[in-house]
């Protein structure tokens, strides 16, 4: 056959999000070291080439791992990227170059979605500064990450639309009805007003109220809530909702 | 750095769905040659290795074009397969060899579901033999597309749960509610008496009746529907259902 077929370099990359007391979604952002640039302009998404005897969701977990420290993470595959230009950037190719001592010429990246509450310690193993970054104030990054993470806006909302459980790897443990609301209007298309929330949240029988309200607030007091993973999974297996 | 980085070749490869006259779902298989195999042992699923100046979702669609000769399929890229150990059989390592001319020693591929009104007339430009075959009698397939044939099994299902215009693809254009509860039981975990079915049916507004009924049915001759995608499309874009 006379075309040509790519012989190329494989990599992951991961898009962590989390949510801030602000109400606002952040996604996880690291430092890569090009001396021509500013280190301001230098972040981009967790990632790395995939090992020769690797498997892409095992090369995944192990970045997520060097990145958080944390040992098992929920998470998703759902774009492959192989834009034949991707990695044609003048910068882009330097820093491969200096990053992995390979000649570089296309590489195609498999992206995948992971959640993280935010207050949980992040201990990395292998980069010097990992910075949650507001969704809305992401720089310009490198290759195609900017539109990596747009996409994987879209997916995560699309996870929740199919898995409604996701939401709850988002808020602490304990959350308040608000909490709730404000992580779901950060994620919905169209706003819903709290009281239609509240009833609508009242009729799922898998959030649990507990025997505990808020402490040390200004406002009024609110009831903490805990998600049931068991009752959830009992009643949220059919086909038409 | 000491670790050997995978450089690979890539392919796509596409499980159409179709839904036959006897109730059941189908795929497309192809046919593969190798000498040393009788020809009925040699099916696998339609597929190509990407070109070097091509984008996954393009290879996707050359090789659907390739297929039936249909220029625009609905597809979705699912899940990328890359264990190490993938292609390492011989039959297979000899297959590639002999239709690719490379020596091919690692590939990884970008899994696609695709979907098609069973009585369209498959056209292929590259392939001898184009066959249906329900999803219950798929034989043993080469690499590992037995198991991308699961996966997309999985995810149509999800697929469909997340956006149930999907499943009028594979419906013609008029239908009965009998197909379509046919088609839906098909597809689903959990089986639903048809009453219930027509029940709930009945109350989606984008599923309109039309003036037309079966002709020449030893049963009691029943109404035609059609899909209207516009009314769908307006109704379905909330987060909470």
């Amino acid at each position: 056959m006379g075309s040509t077929f790519i012989h190329t370099y494989v990599s992951v990359d991961c898009v962590v999000f989390g949510f801030d007391h602000e109400n606002r979604l952040n996604i996880l952002l690291v430092q890569r070291f090009l001396d021509a640039l500013p280190a301001e302009k230098q972040k981009k998404l967790p990632g790395s080439l995939i090992l020769s005897d690797e498997d892409v969701d095992d090369a995944a977990q192990r970045v997520l791992h060097e990145l958080t420290g944390i040992k098992k993470m929920v998470l998703k595959q759902f774009k492959c990227f192989a834009d034949p230009l991707r990695a044609s950037n003048t910068d882009d190719i330097q820093w491969m170059d200096k990053e992995y001592k390979h000649n570089i010429d296309r590489i195609i990246t498999v992206a995948y979605l992971s959640l993280c509450k935010i207050d949980h310690k992040i201990n990395s193993s292998k980069y010097d500064t990992v910075d949650w970054c507001p969704i809305d104030k992401v720089p310009s990054l490198p290759f195609d990450h900017n539109q990596i993470i747009e996409e994987s806006f879209v997916e995560i909302k699309r996870w929740i639309e199919y898995d409604f459980s996701i939401i709850f790897e988002l808020l602490p443990k304990k959350f308040t009805i608000r909490q709730l609301y404000q992580l779901y209007n950060a994620l919905s298309e169209k706003q819903i007003d709290i009281k239609n929330f509240h009833k609508k949240i009242s009729s799922f029988n898998y959030i649990i109220p507990l025997n505990e309200i808020e402490k040390g607030v200004s406002h009024r007091a609110a009831r903490y809530y805990k998600f049931d993973a068991k009752v959830y999974k009992k009643n949220n297996n059919k086909l038409i909702k």
